[in-house]
């Protein structure tokens, strides 16, 4: 068997929680011994040396050497082939894209194109025409040129426009940043807001880890509030109220709160109340609200839809100088699915003008977000209208791409609730299934005995068998004593089915081998 | 008049030299009353606060300001169209992109076209053939997934073929990062070397301000040491040892040396005895050489030729053990001058895998780089080659805009060079000219009472006269006493003759308002 090549076990309770200050304090008396000439060397900065960022870390790692095992020695491993569930990366997995934003992406690559007779044969009158229109509004009319370093305005002001049809409360293109994704946008954020470790930012827990992987690199806190998995991952203020002011007991100044809704990994949409309470918070306490929004179009329960916390804090009477509230978007999720273009926006509330310069600046510092990204973003925001020629299509692709996910979402959820010891949390929202494994105390024995958490050695045992790659709970700083792993729903129906038969087979030997 | 509405004018030298240290001591000032709670907020950190950006800076948005301006009241200012002379941004100004490269991007974009008989009227067999290469080798066979952190396999193997080709000796694709442009990577090289502002990384001055801004948003220290305008901006040896000593002596280590070839903002091609001195004192000091190679095609003078450092390494003798090196490249620049894609490169040699692994993670927290800038990085480091059908048409236009850069280039020289009181560095490499201004006394008492330095004074009253956008010297932390002023060659030939026009009426008016 590959060896395991696991990180070392830690058993303290939110071993992460306290790392930034532990590591500071080591890293200080390092820096010192360095300045005495005791140490001649170290290679890179202890924050770039202690954050982790499990969705792309150990596992992935692993099972990237299985893959070129599987290459150069075909046959010698118990699959065929890896299958990475451990990025929501539809594409990846065989979700077929829009084909009205790739006409206009594709047209925008070569505008020539766009004027040639033979281009009506592979393209359609509408994508043609956008892609006209989003040309002639880029510098030097084409798509090569460095852009404003916020974006282009007539993109910026399709995104704006897309933002107050969707909330029903205005939005101005001053206000959004194209970015590149989401991610770097939620980087340059923590990068603006955090000045020291004596800065902490409140953050869900189970979490994606960027954030604390981001908060950790650029020096801050992270301060998390737990999510009730009994309530569905609900939030409840109160548990956040406490965190907040256990924070500011230990003399850290409090900067704002993460929300990630739909949840990630945890999948549950937020009730318009809950919102409301969260905006009263931080209303009260001056907290910005960091609103991750990147899953609004991944919603799959009847009686929930997503609100942005814009529209309600707006909603609550709450104009823009009264709160300051950041919402991230990406044209990665959704039914667009467009992860490899790193595309997406922020929209800035309740900032002033010189919070807006700075963003700017630090924006002006890698000169522009890519042009594909800028245009995609655009198309997301504003795509075909009731009325427009490729309006049907494109619904008859949208509406297929969001069936056939709730319908994969089904399958996974029924096959991990079937499985011994296994309680599956119900699909609202996001891309992934967040089931908790109610382990053996053999199976626990033996992961100590191998020096990693529980999880970890059930998610590194799962690929070793299957080739399924998850990512175990503790990637996203759950607390430890409960195991999870986050599996994404996107692999396509007919590999589900494969995936199901190994998975329930592999649980059942698993279980079985640490039976008492 | 348009309000200038300009930085404050700080006369001593180098401020920027002492900005670090001094701003940290008034931040830890601010930090400790805020504890104190005399302060109840501060909007953002420190670094992002002090570092300057001035290619997208002051200039830029008061000509932003002025082309509103010109677009509401047309016919208000003494000129039709701003002339963005402040970045090497080719596109924008007119120049045509390879069309090869962009059938090959528009084909990825849209992979079911390379299929369809169609689509055989619109592009060229060389170009479906390549599309077809590289969407097989692409995660889901689509150009819509995440990639690996590090870009795809088959897209670096490519980019290491092209760099072993260029250099003679070989690449590895496990040692290529494919980024965001070059910005980006070297941000993230800054944020990986950068452990306390007691690291000090060397840089040319004038410099290129993404060196200055990353270092300072990093919490480092620049170390600067001056080129020599008098024999061509050329790099003494001594000169960087000196600094070196100095800034060791003020208790700094000293982790990096910036060298920029061909150089920016000053357009000079180091010669290979120069290289030698430069790689014999890094080895022996110890220190990683961050070599920015963007304008390697951007060379116009036949003495001279283009050789990468680690070419140069490998000719020493030294191999990938003995030497750090890091070599940027990018998409932007060169003849294919693809600003707003953001691809590019970094080839990391010398370093260990814990330090590659560190890379990799902090690569991962953004996920990937986009798509369209990692295919666009691969063709240009694997362009058509002689046999291939598409080799002469890529060709022809790629000699078409080399010759036509040296052309303008040429003019422009001419024309500053033939203004009362300045002098233009030769044009070697790059895209751009750097020419000195010797400026009356009465103009640059009429700069302090405005409060400005003197080059920034004659940026705006150029800008404001005449539309042309140009850096002001002091943006690139040019030593003050001597004015400069940087401006692209890539205006193209019609728009070349009527902004000499422009530039010298300017100039002899501004040159006889001031005459004592």
């Amino acid at each position: 068997m590959t060896d395991l090549q696991l990180p070392r076990f830690c058993s303290e309770e939110c071993r992460w929680k306290k790392i930034t200050r532990d590591e500071s304090k080591e890293h200080d008396a390092m820096v010192t011994k360095e300045r005495r000439g005791l140490h001649l060397h170290r290679h890179y900065h202890h924050h770039v040396r202690i954050f982790t960022y499990e969705p792309c870390g150990g596992i992935v790692r692993h099972a990237r050497r299985l893959e070129q095992e599987i290459y150069e020695n075909p046959g010698s491993l118990p699959f065929q082939e890896i299958l990475y569930c451990n990025l929501g990366n539809p594409q990846a997995l065989g979700q077929r894209p829009i084909n009205f934003f790739r006409e206009v992406l594709s047209l925008c690559d070569n505008p020539p194109l766009i004027y040639r007779d033979e281009a009506r044969a592979l393209f359609s009158p509408c994508a043609l025409k956008r892609a006209r229109k989003i040309i002639e509004s880029l510098p030097g009319n084409d798509s090569g040129a460095y852009t404003c370093s916020q974006g282009v305005r007539s993109l910026r002001e399709a995104v704006a426009d897309g933002i107050a049809a969707r909330d029903g409360f205005p939005s101005i293109p001053d206000n959004i940043f194209l970015t590149d994704g989401a991610s770097s946008a939620i980087n340059m954020m923590m990068q603006i807001l955090i000045r020291s470790h004596e800065d902490g930012i409140l953050c869900p827990l189970p979490e994606y880890p960027l954030y604390s992987g981001s908060i950790i690199l650029h020096g801050g806190t992270i301060v998390p509030y737990n999510l009730t998995e009994d309530s569905g991952w609900g939030l409840e203020i109160f548990e956040v109220k406490r965190c907040l002011e256990e924070a500011r007991a230990s003399g850290l100044t409090i900067r704002a709160m993460v929300v990630i809704n739909p949840g990630n990994p945890t999948g549950q949409v937020m009730s318009m109340t809950n919102q409301e309470e969260i905006i009263e918070l931080c209303m009260k306490e001056g907290l910005v609200i960091l609103a991750d929004e990147v899953y609004q179009e991944n919603v799959y329960t009847e009686n929930k839809k997503f609100n942005s916390f814009k529209k309600v804090a707006r909603s609550l009477g709450y104009d823009h100088k009264e709160i300051s509230i950041v919402s991230f978007h990406s044209v990665s999720m959704g039914y667009y699915g467009e992860c490899g273009r790193r595309g997406g926006y922020m929209e800035i509330c309740g900032f002033g003008p010189d919070v807006i310069d700075e963003i700017y600046k630090l924006a002006s510092l890698t000169i522009c977000p890519n042009i594909a990204g800028q245009i995609l973003i655009s198309l997301v925001m504003d795509p075909p209208k009731l009325g427009d020629e490729a309006f049907e299509i494109f619904m008859a692709e949208k509406e297929e791409t969001c069936s056939s996910l709730l319908k994969r979402a089904k399958a996974l959820q029924k096959a991990f609730s079937s499985l011994e010891g296994v309680s599956c949390n119900k699909f609202e929202g996001a891309m992934y299934l967040f089931p908790r494994l109610r382990l053996p105390p053999l199976a626990i024995k033996a992961a100590e005995e191998e020096c990693v958490p529980p999880d970890v050695y059930y998610a590194h045992r799962l690929l070793n068998a299957t080739g399924i790659v998850v990512v175990p709970g503790s990637g996203f700083h759950q607390v430890s004593g409960k195991f999870h792993i986050r599996c994404t729903i996107l692999p396509s129906k007919e590999k589900i089915t494969a995936m199901v038969t190994r998975l329930q087979a592999f649980h059942e030997a698993f279980m079985d081998e640490f039976r008492s």
